[in-house]
């Protein structure tokens, strides 16, 4: 993997291996891709508070990982999972982060 | 959306919207989200070539946007599209970026 591109970050796409929906993005470092594999359960870098979080690790809402997918740049994972506890992956309550449209005037 | 976080860039996850299926993972500045919006056709930074593209303006294999959504913190787009042209969207042939498996200990 390449994590030269964003100061040793990679974005991690997480999607919900059943439905197909895009639950989140989150970024990973080498440590978080490790543990991820590893442990099988999705986890990231927060660029915020500057630390390894297991997704799920408190609320219960993990991200069982079922398959992981690399971008032919080897910048970008694609990590397909199936959602533990109430299944809901946004900390808002919703089922993922992309829960709002973007109006754009361009769209057919 | 916040630009804020990667020096003026956001991910933008392109999605196949009948499929469901994760083809890329590019990044966009203001000006790329704008011309996204307006033209309707998926647009680029490229941070390699420090440039604008919209991709497949040369292969012909235009990503079409049907539907763009933002995440909880705005700082990332899903943009569902149509693949146009051969619909092939990796540079490589492929029709996803992501045709590659990325073997993990811990998955089940």
């Amino acid at each position: 993997m390449d994590f030269s591109k964003l100061d040793g970050l990679i974005p991690a796409v997480i999607q919900d291996d059943e439905s197909g929906e895009v639950l989140m993005v989150g970024f990973m470092n080498d440590e978080a891709l490790a543990l991820t594999k590893r442990t099988g359960f999705a986890t990231f870098f927060s660029r915020t508070r500057n630390t390894l979080w297991m997704k799920g690790e408190t609320s219960g809402n993990r991200l069982q990982v079922v398959r992981m997918l690399v971008d032919c740049d080897d910048d970008t994972v694609l990590v397909k999972v199936r959602r533990l506890g109430d299944g809901n992956v946004c900390h808002t309550g919703e089922r993922t982060c992309f829960y709002r449209d973007l109006p754009a005037e361009g769209v057919v």
